[in-house]
């Protein structure tokens, strides 16, 4: 009952139904043993839940050595949590009992909803509709359940439940995934370590995962909150959530699924074929100051690592390897290496300083201590060397073999950094799960495997805190354009306008009809004639270049005509504009990713940024500073940053461009991109744009 | 003793000396505990080895139990291995008197040597001409020993060795790193498996890896052979024992340090910058047969994948996922899909067929069986159908909860697929290190983590034959011009008669002194004028492009004579080219890599190669077969491979060219690129090429 009167009635917030609930249902429990729905009566029953547990099942008067209920009606006391355990077709009715009783929060496990698609989809609809009007707050459908290891509130069909003890901690888990639960309750407890809370949110039909995020923000027995995400959703909420989690400084560290399959959708722009949902998730959390791991070790053993500390905690500084062993040291690294983070020794005053007392460390890259660093005093030594480096931001200590003989030896040395200003971390390089658990108990990072240790540590790096809220900014004249052009794709010359209208320079352009001679132009040869149409003009080959004077662009003209009508293509015109010349060509895009909301992408201009994937990506808008970052990021923009001793591009006005290109977050376009975007070395200058209307999206 | 009668003398073959000596001397053997030196004799005893084992130390007439000689001459028996555990100072006279003694091989534990720089890199070359005076063969120096776990030869001072228990396995490990001796065998006795031989040769001054590998080749015990390297020293003899191992069915599979530090040379060429040391390395296992991989714990897990296996056996088809748990499974598939390996499900018929048969599988990319894949005959039925499926070539069983508390049911189903055709594997999704070991025991590669999983399937997929022997094929014009050429450095004009000489494409070309006026040219505008002098010419700005006509020509040799004035850049000439159109360029570069031997290198033109690293590697030659596998394999190559609507180039001429340059491997050339080599429709065309003569190396 944690401590609360049990005459409390109705008046129970939503944290306390989930994760203090005075009484649960068990809606549809089994008999059947093999049965998942008879396993969260069983575990809540194993692990010591306190509270009131009612199994309800009309064809049964006793479960498992409880006595059950025909229904909810019939149940005494209050139900602050109920778990939907009846098939797809019975879920409809239990919601509508858990309304009357007056549940606050029912947990629903069948599956068959949005999971499924198609009539999945029109299911879900309908039982979230059936549960507002119930007054009930879904978790799921789909949903695996949720666990308090503290309280034994083990109200979960997951099988991993089965363990012997649920073990409490001071880290809380949201999964999109069900069978997640097990995996990490598993591997974590194996550690000697445990959860505050684990919840399952299934398909997230109403509670979602930034709502829960924040119910643990508010957790006192929550440090660290991890997410395993199959796709971001509710990415408004997940937002907030991660704001509020900074602001009550409990790291947030997400691992996502879903990364191989690019699922683009056919998109009219480049920019949609380009951003790909994982970039512009990678965006996401960096914009709202998430934790992103690769590896699914890294989710749970970064935890010490993360916790306590603030973003930026490891930013712009190096690592230092400590190592007992020349090759873990080694192999660690080479992987940090790999991973981005650059690994550095210490400096020559500094290893004489060492050398004179009494640590035998070599000079190099590696701090390499040899064997004399199984004795305690001799790691504490040198790890605190490397920690004195204003250099060094992070220490990882490699522990050779002593890990595996001496586990009280090898991590007595380490344990005592836990709570070191810059971090420490362990790799332990041969199989010594004992050394592992130890640290890990005594809140040390220990990674069993040189790469997710890197992987961790290139996390930490990269994490900074979530991103100001930056003013919208948008020059009246460009809203215009967009509200009146007539279609909801702007025709080549309204895009270019739009363009221009932002504040971006642009190529000046002359459109003629089909057929129409050669024009007087305003502006001087050599020029470009291009094919108005469909998108994605090059595929076409609707475009000549260098036309060098009127008799060439006459004849310029004639093939473009006659191409687009061997090719059977209806044209609205050919645009004639100069040739702009520069030192390189850079795509600009923008575009609304589902759940994440605006983002605006950079590239290589040309097919560059979409063979390589080369492009950098951030939630729109930026502001000029960060706009100067992404030009950093993006490798194929090298020779406009001043390769070798050519001549440098504006970079100032490139990052201007994007900046105010990046503010189309705040008009009803839905994608837009701006390819050629040539840079030179007094502008960036727009030679092509394409601007498709659409509303925006809810989270901003 | 090994059986064999005491009374052999001399005799004994490498293999007998290293793997099964009658006598081992230890040489400074120590009889302080804490000191490495002791331990050798301490684990020879512990782990029961039978032979005769000689101590030698002047200072003692008893070592830790066992009697102590004062030198190797007052051993009585034959000594067939010695270890030689004293300081670097001592360890030339040790050699000496091994020689004396007639010890055919001594392993050298000291350092100080080549992996010391300097000072050490001479005083290994010293120890390698004692050692060849005395006629003794030298493991090492800087070598931790080697363990023969079924005869309980635990020749090693690496402290792992402590190990209750050495246990024999068929698997073989050469290491370039003396601490991973202890990593493995750690890692890999936890899962109930070991060693047949493990072998750290150190700084390989005489027995290389490939030499030790090739006794491995020939030893009955071994079925698999890992390599743990740290760069590829001795290709030749790497090359060799690979191409061995393939002969017998012995799989070879190989770990490589050293990835982050680009460490690249200082080089003339394009190619040298670009081919970088790892990328020569993938090319060189690729050649040899060889398995890379990627992750630590893939180098030991992945071993019931290959053991018994010949390459190609996954080559071309996709993966099966059939899993128990939806989230592991797609855990898995996501890796699988981001290390290249494409995941399929089944076929409309075959997962009705199956749901007939009372297998509950879901439609999808992954067979997920749900928890009813707890049960192995479930589990059976969905690894039969999709092993049956002719799309499919490899199964993974994703292993849900059932492993963590019913290993015995969760592992046997898979168990039994250790010997099918098509490969079986598992990824065990919780912590569940008892199933992972009993599957490991059975003979399935099981992994704990997706990411070592996805790393070994992938390298499987990418496992290929060692390649044929390709003919020499050197036109004799081009081995004239460059036996005839001035200087090392051929100039542009010589290098593109080379280049025409080996018979691929040039463009026409004319040479005019600084200060001369536009000759006459014997091709037509437009043209390209370029400064001649140093290598990377765009650095200096000396390039005039789609020059017009005669007195745009004209301008042009001044400004180029012009600016090189200004920069101080010598200058030997302006070459003038015709402008050749394509619709692409690529680089192609040739280089001899040290250790590796000669490489022929495949990017786009101009300075996106080095941008984005987006190089194909293969060994030289090549034939036009392989070449056309480059092409492919080039992310900036695309356009020319037909993109979008966009026309092909001519890939023929390409591949041509690509195998002619190759044959550079047969010359005394040190490196070459063409750059650009403009392909079209029609050809691929030189425009400029660089050459610098140099020897061939040992290892072609």
């Amino acid at each position: 009952m944690n401590g609360r009167p049990s005459d409390v009635t109705d008046s129970v917030s939503l944290a306390e139904a989930l994760f203090a609930p005075r009484g649960v249902a068990l809606i549809g429990a089994s008999d059947d043993a093999t049965n998942p729905g008879a396993r969260p009566l069983r575990f809540l029953a194993k692990h010591g839940f306190k509270g009131a547990v009612y199994p309800v099942n009309p064809n049964r008067a006793r479960i498992g050595g409880h006595g059950a209920y025909p229904d909810l009606a019939s149940i005494p006391g209050p139900v602050d949590l109920a778990y939907v355990l009846v098939g797809t077709a019975g879920v409809a009715e239990a919601i509508a009992a858990c309304g009357q009783k007056r549940v606050p929060v029912a947990v629903v496990l069948a599956d068959g909803y949005a999971e499924a698609g198609g009539a999945g989809e029109a299911r879900q609809a309908h039982l979230v509709e059936a549960a507002r009007a119930a007054g009930v707050r879904l978790l799921g459908p789909n949903s695996i359940g949720l666990l308090v290891p503290a309280t034994g509130l083990a109200m979960s069909a997951n099988a991993a439940v089965e363990t012997e003890r649920l073990i409490p901690g001071r880290t809380a888990l949201i999964t999109q995934s069900g069978s997640i639960l097990g995996t990490l309750l598993s591997r974590v407890q194996a550690r000697g370590l445990g959860f505050s809370k684990i919840v399952a949110v299934g398909n997230e039909a109403d509670l979602s995962v930034g709502e829960v995020g924040a119910l643990l923000v508010a957790d006192p027995d929550t440090d660290v909150i991890l997410l395993f995400l199959e796709s971001i959703r509710h990415g408004l909420a997940l937002a907030r959530f991660a704001a509020a989690a900074h602001a009550a400084g409990k790291p947030v560290v997400a691992y996502l699924l879903g990364r191989s399959d690019p699922g683009r959708a056919a998109a009219l722009s480049h920019t949609g074929a380009i951003a790909g949902s994982d970039k512009a998730a990678a965006a996401f959390f960096r914009a709202h100051g998430i934790l992103r791991v690769d590896h699914l070790e890294t989710l749970y053993e970064a935890v010490p690592l993360v916790s306590g500390r603030t973003p930026s905690v490891f930013a712009g500084t190096a690592a230092a390897v400590v190592s007992t062993t020349g090759g873990g040291g080694a192999m660690a690294a080479d992987r940090l290496g790999l991973a981005g983070v650059p690994v550095e020794g210490l400096p020559p005053a500094s290893v004489a300083r060492l050398r004179e007392a009494g640590v035998p460390v070599k000079e190099g890259r590696i701090i390499d201590v040899t064997l004399a660093g199984t004795r305690p005093e001799i790691m504490r030594a040198a790890l605190d060397a490397a920690l004195a480096e204003d250099h060094v931001g992070l220490v990882l200590a490699v522990i050779g073999s002593s890990a595996q003989f001496h586990p009280e030896l090898a991590a007595e040395a380490v344990a005592g950094y836990a709570s070191s200003e810059k971090p420490v971390a362990a790799f332990v390089v041969p199989h010594a799960p004992e050394t592992i658990a130890r640290l890990a108990q005594a809140g040390i990072a220990a990674f069993a495997n040189p790469e997710a240790c890197a992987d961790a540590i290139a996390a930490l790096r990269a994490w900074g805190p979530p991103r100001p809220a930056l003013a919208r900014d948008v020059p009246p004249a460009a809203a215009d354009i967009l509200a009146s052009a007539p279609d909801d794709v702007l025709d080549t010359q309204s895009a270019l306008a739009f363009v221009a209208a932002l504040g971006i320079e642009t190529a000046p352009s002359l459109v003629v009809p089909i057929g129409a001679a050669a024009p007087v132009l305003p502006f001087g040869f050599p020029v470009a004639a291009k094919a108005l149409g469909p998108a994605h003009k090059t595929e076409a080959g609707g475009v000549v270049l260098d036309i060098a004077d009127e008799a060439a662009l006459a004849a310029a003209l004639k093939t473009l005509a006659g191409n687009a009508a061997a090719a059977d293509t209806p044209l609205d015109g050919i645009l004639i504009q100069p040739m702009v010349a520069g030192l390189g060509e850079a795509l600009l895009g923008f575009r609304r990713e589902p759940g994440i909301g605006p983002v605006v992408v950079l590239g290589v201009g040309g097919v560059l940024a979409e063979l390589y994937e080369d492009v950098a990506i951030r939630l729109a808008p930026v502001d000029e500073r960060k706009a100067r970052a992404m030009i950093e990021e993006v490798r194929g923009l090298a020779p406009l940053r001043g390769y070798r001793n050519l001549p440098k591009g504006n970079l100032g006005a490139l990052a201007a461009a994007i900046a105010r290109f990046s503010q189309l977050a705040a008009l009803p376009v839905a994608e837009a991109d701006i390819n050629p975007l040539i840079v030179g070395e007094t502008g960036a200058v727009s030679v092509d744009a394409l601007v498709r209307r659409g509303p925006r999206s809810e989270i901003e």
